[in-house]
């Protein structure tokens, strides 16, 4: 059935109606007083967000370009680097770092695996030459439902005490708790289409007084994603080259919607959600990719020695209409994922536990006790 | 009055309703085959309005994004590059040029005047031992109104061999005849919201077979802009990172209004429109920068010397809700700019002038004689 689809994947995720009729209103002109008292208000909402006291800089970019801009604002060519890669986009900061000339030092882990926080505490011990420039973590590792331990190895970091931390946040700002000042985190990268509720097309990025004054040393060229044009910018409510003002408009609503909420709200929230799929999902006799103790709440990777994947995948989407994220590289076809962060509710999270359940029953799995997985996720959500 | 308000700026430029409702459409997944159709369409109607054969790579960026891209995927560190500076995005097109190591020569001419195609001619002839890897243009400066002429520009780097053509179609495509494989146009950049009349938030970069080959030797560092990654993709109707789905949707849209129009009547209806603004304007007793031969289909910059410009800009947003764009830079109080690009038609010419009259009467032009204006204008308008 056309127009039916629900997404449960982690990004783009649902939006909010609110938001879409927003960024339906015709644009108007992004060097006028009327937008910016909105970037005002927003610039207010996104400290918030993001429980720090610094500017939150919004670049035209996707999560990626975040990402670059995160490392070429605050490193030079040659610096070293100790980058935890434990999935696709751990790998996708080595590989960003890699191009821009930085020599990489990788803590690396399985997917569906988390990184040691030990390992980064004996490479940072032996750095008595304080040769590492930055450490770069991924906190929710999107391609496999991990939640890295960022406090513990940020805490490893500042012992180092030269080295500044650098966050990918794009899955988990907003599902848990990341209080960016408090931990003294330096460069928070994230992007729209997760948390925030809002389509894809706007990258986040925030910096500390630390990281600014790395930033003065910085010698990798960069114009467009050039941070400090940003922040001169944003000190005046406006940008330094043109922003995607529609997708502005949604911002400005979406995070109204979070602040009715609440910061601890959301996170428990997306606790709940993610409880209840995995229990649901041990309850099917599938299996979950990341242990209890480093499952990300905004994603829950699934595996199945039972029924084949890719099966599943098609069956929820010709059926139900019900979309889920397939692994990525060599996880194709071994896993599929199932995006609960963002505008998702309890009654999303039964839906598709529904779903699933009478999904496998159609592809001939008889152990299946009819309504079993619901009451089980139930449990997590009263 | 609230919500009243009409752009008459060259950026953003008013969307047509039914690209605003198909942005406000729920998004879907970028990895999925639905997405791929509506990809695969638009890569083919935006060949055609690029009138080339080659792919046109879609970046989540603005104009500035793509203009980056236009030059570190081509060109290497300590490269000799002529650039074109005669206004404020010519002298962009330096910053990004100099951010990144290259060596610029500046063929400049006063905001305003257009560039000299002969002084181009001669810095080619007398470069003998081929130094010069690109010559870099802006076809329609956005500051100044003035349309450069890229066709005798291109005839003269034609003539030196060597050297890419990289060019700034922002304001000209989609305004103004710009047949990128007739003229072998290299690298053609330009952004969503001017002549494709969408929100912003989309860069577009088109990119010859002699660009793809300098593309090989390019020792630039680059990851999110790496053009490399977006062909390879864009021939499975994919993106290496995430697009902005809301936007692509409205993009889809808008060309289909556009193939409905065709190129021949887009251009002539633009040429039509600025030769009514122009008279208009010449009627009012106010002073066009540009010359009627150097004259943007896309803006019109208007001086005067017996009204203050910044009280004019005022009035005609205060009483009549229609917003204006000021100077940039030096000019700033100096001029003010009529867009008259993308999703405008006669109608909006005509309220333009109208109120443009009654606001020189209003703040006490007596010359003004009531209608002459417009009638003028219709002299254009058939």
């Amino acid at each position: 059935m056309q127009n039916k689809n629900m997404l449960m994947i982690p990004g783009p995720t649902p939006v909010p109606e609110s938001v879409l009729l927003a960024m339906a209103q015709h644009p108007i002109g992004h060097r006028g007083q009327d937008f910016n008292q909105i970037i005002s208000e927003i610039s207010q909402n996104l400290k918030w967000l993001h429980q720090t006291k610094e500017d939150v800089l919004m670049l035209t970019a996707s999560g990626t370009g975040a990402m670059e801009a995160a490392i070429i604002n605050f490193l030079s060519s040659g610096d070293s680097v100790l980058i935890g890669n434990n999935g696709k986009f751990g790998e996708r900061w080595v590989n960003v770092a890699r191009a821009f000339g930085l020599k990489v030092d990788e803590i690396r882990a399985e997917w569906g695996e988390p990184l040691d926080p030990e390992m980064f505490k004996d490479k940072l011990m032996n750095d008595k030459s304080k040769k590492i420039k930055a450490v770069i973590v991924t906190h929710s590792e999107t391609s496999t439902g991990v939640l890295n331990d960022l406090e513990t190895i940020n805490k490893y970091t500042k012992e180092h005490g030269e080295a500044l931390i650098i966050v990918d946040a794009v899955t988990s700002l907003g599902t848990v708790n990341l209080p960016i000042d408090k931990w003294e985190l330096d460069v928070v990268a994230s992007g729209a289409q997760k948390g925030y509720m809002i389509p894809p097309g706007l990258g986040f990025v925030s910096v500390s007084q630390k990281a600014w004054k790395a930033y003065q040393n910085s010698n990798l060229p960069k114009f467009y994603l050039d941070l400090g044009a940003y922040k001169k910018a944003i000190n005046n409510n406006s940008f330094p080259f043109t922003p995607p003002v529609n997708l502005i408009y949604g911002l400005q609503i979406a995070l109204r919607i979070m602040k009715a909420e609440g910061l601890a709200q959301m996170f428990t929230r997306h606790q709940k959600l993610a409880q209840a799929t995995r229990i649901a999902i041990k309850t099917l006799g599938l299996n979950l990719l990341a242990t209890d103790e480093s499952a990300s709440y905004a994603i829950t990777a699934v595996s199945s020695s039972k029924i084949d994947i890719t099966n599943i995948c098609y069956v929820m989407k010709e059926k139900f209409n019900i979309i889920l994220a397939a692994g990525q590289d060599h996880m194709k076809g071994k896993i599929f994922r199932i995006g609960h962060l963002g505008f998702i509710c309890e009654r999303d999270i039964l839906t598709t536990i529904t779903c699933l359940e009478t999904t496998l029953q159609l592809l001939g799995d008889t152990s299946i006790v009819s309504g079993k997985a619901v009451s089980e996720a139930l449990k997590f959500l009263p």
